[in-house]
């Protein structure tokens, strides 16, 4: 049997329990929604301030060059490139991922021309689906959406790119980035990688895993903030070749010519368009020093510990309350997240959130836990579980207030 | 001869003079640059403040409901409708101007199937074109660049989408809306403005024009802050038509259903792409209120005395040195702004910058000076004049430092 004291040891000898002081988290309030929006580190405030106060009304336009403001989208993207196993001046921040993820598809489909299949998913995160369903639309190609268990198999000669999530928003599961890669590369079809979930919640080895394109989300594990700018990705072998369909003039390779013809930038600045969203872009860059000096692989290590340790709480206290596992049980197969399906999903989490353990709730039936290794602790999972447990056994959840949905979620 | 004591005699019976005091401005600074980069009204940092210490930190993903994060791009649009003469629910707040104007593009081809031109006018800010050439590229159209006084005459039925922007970054050259909007549509064709240089400037009348669509930029007179998001705005009438290519979550009818296929929201939702950037539309939001109680008649009527007295002065104080005219005299032609050209502009304005006189250089010779009226006072004008005369007399630019290009202008 598990015990509370045992997560309290747990919490003892972590070795990033030094980074929860990194975040300005609310008290008494335990967070396992930082792969929907992440904890605010407590270095954002004062960075904005200056941005505001100093650089913005004191500075005005020279700021683009004083405070280097032009400069930093690259600058970020670097140093997301170090948490996703990609180079130096192959990341740069930009955009949502949606819009990202439509320049990197169309670019793709020009590079296979005589191709016409993009293979997706059927269960992938829906904008990742309307994005695809869109441009194979524009670019006369098919959209092909499988299950989870047929992408490898459906991957074949007639498929231009497979674009899949690394890790489900919804599930948690974790595809095998180097297997499916390497299956796509030897039927000559380009991937690209959504990170959304898996970017700042484990180590990603995208040259190591010879990936093409990917893209992700600046305001879950990345910790950016409410609507933070995306990152895009783009292996340096295919950069000359590559052609994204959104041109504006931040692309170019010389926007501050005002020439009447579009001639994309030699390097990674092509995937931009318009002018960065700085005020996003300050606050993504302070909020990634909170990784400073965290080994990836002992992030990871604690993410699965993490996981499985809320999976085994599950095991031992919610036996016949209704919950199940809609995660992978094995840890290899898994992201930084545990799912539980409850056919009161939604009220059972309004109810865990008024009780301050915020998770969040996905059609029709899930509740998801993320665990951000930077600043989720042991003894967090163990007070979850309990909380979980109480309203399960006491019907806490059967409640107006619960049961009536939100507009928004 | 107009005298220094005429414009502070103007400065002192100025109604809006009151509003310079919403803005937080350096000190000793004249700023004739808020057509590329508007000044800080001075609520946005306390208002940003508690949008990152109360609403994110504490409030963590919460505040999407509950701080009404989420309907903020649809409530600041509305706000920016009322500037530009819009209804409410035709405007909304998203991405950046180029994105915009590519969704918009799109959408329109879809709407004018039969036609396959995109009129486009070679003098227009880069990105307008660069982004047409992409869309008319994707969806098979031609790309046809004509001279801005052919404009008119070159729309004929074979034109699907006239894509022009109201006043000219360059020349501050306005077009008339109304019957550049008449003459597309008696040949049948849709309009698409960029309300770039003139959304916060001067009143816009979309509706009144019968304006199809339009896009435009948060981070100029608007005051947005350094890229903030854009906003675009469709016609009512065209929303139950108008199929945007960028088809991500949050246009979807219902997104937090996380249904497989894609659904356009009915209404003007339907423009957004990924999620908000938060932070951007919260600076935004805070940022408009430097218009309350603001008539745009009487902005506009700023707006056009501090032009001309600008183009007076320069006939009287700079005649002989170098600099000609390079915008238009009459201002019933003019946007917010006046242009000079100088055979040495970037030297030349690198020295009144270093006098603290800030306008901006567009290459290849024009000095560019904006206005903005809520804090642009009569005195600046003088001033900025007296300036450029004493440095065209006494060649003061002619120095290493003025002379040596920056990589970033």
């Amino acid at each position: 049997m598990i015990t509370r004291e045992h997560c309290a040891i747990l919490d003892a000898g972590d070795p990033l329990a030094h980074c929860r002081a990194r975040f300005d988290l609310p008290p008494e309030t335990i967070y396992l929604d930082g792969n929907s929006l992440g904890a605010m580190p407590a270095n954002v405030p004062a960075r904005m301030k200056i941005a505001l106060e100093e650089e913005w009304a004191q500075g005005l336009i020279r700021s683009w060059n004083d405070a280097d403001w032009y400069p930093a989208p690259q600058r970020t993207g670097n140093k997301i490139a170090k948490l996703i196993g990609a180079g130096q001046d192959e990341v740069i921040v930009a955009d949502s991922t949606s819009v990202n993820l439509f320049k990197v598809l169309v670019a793709a489909t020009r590079m296979r021309e005589g191709r016409r299949v993009i293979l997706a998913e059927r269960t992938n995160f829906p904008t990742d689906v309307y994005i695809a369903s869109s441009v194979a639309q524009m670019t006369g190609c098919e959209l092909r959406c499988v299950d989870p268990d047929e992408v490898l198999a459906s991957i074949d000669e007639t498929v231009a790119i497979v674009s899949l999530t690394h890790v489900n928003y919804k599930s948690g599961k974790r595809y095998d980035m180097e297997a499916v890669t390497r299956k796509a590369h030897e039927k000559g079809a380009l991937v690209v990688w959504d990170l959304c979930h898996s970017a700042g919640a484990m180590p990603v080895h995208l040259n190591r895993c010879e990936a093409d394109f990917a893209v992700g989300c600046g305001y879950k594990y990345l910790n950016g903030g409410p609507g933070a700018p995306a990152f895009v990705f783009v292996a340096k072998r295919h950069l000359p070749d590559m052609r994204q369909p959104l041109t504006g003039w931040h692309g170019h390779a010389k926007p501050f010519e005002f020439t009447h013809d579009y001639a994309p930038h030699a390097g990674i600045d092509r995937m931009l368009t318009g002018t960065a969203p700085q005020l996003g872009v300050i606050a993504l860059e302070a909020a990634l020093e909170a990784f400073e000096g965290v080994d990836l692989e002992v992030l990871r290590a604690k993410s699965v510990a993490l996981g499985n340790l809320m999976i085994d709480l599950a095991d031992q206290q919610l036996a016949g309350l209704g919950c199940t596992l809609a995660s992978p049980r094995d840890a290899s197969q898994r992201g930084s997240q545990v799912s539980l399906a409850h056919e009161q999903g939604y009220a059972v989490m309004q109810a865990l959130i008024a009780r301050n353990v915020i998770g969040d709730f996905r059609a029709p039936d899930i509740l998801r836990f993320g665990f951000a290794p930077l600043y989720v602790r042991y003894i967090d999972i163990w007070n979850t579980v309990a909380e979980l447990k109480n309203i399960l056994e006491t019907r806490a959840w059967d409640n107006e207030t619960f049961l009536t949905r939100k507009s928004v979620t």
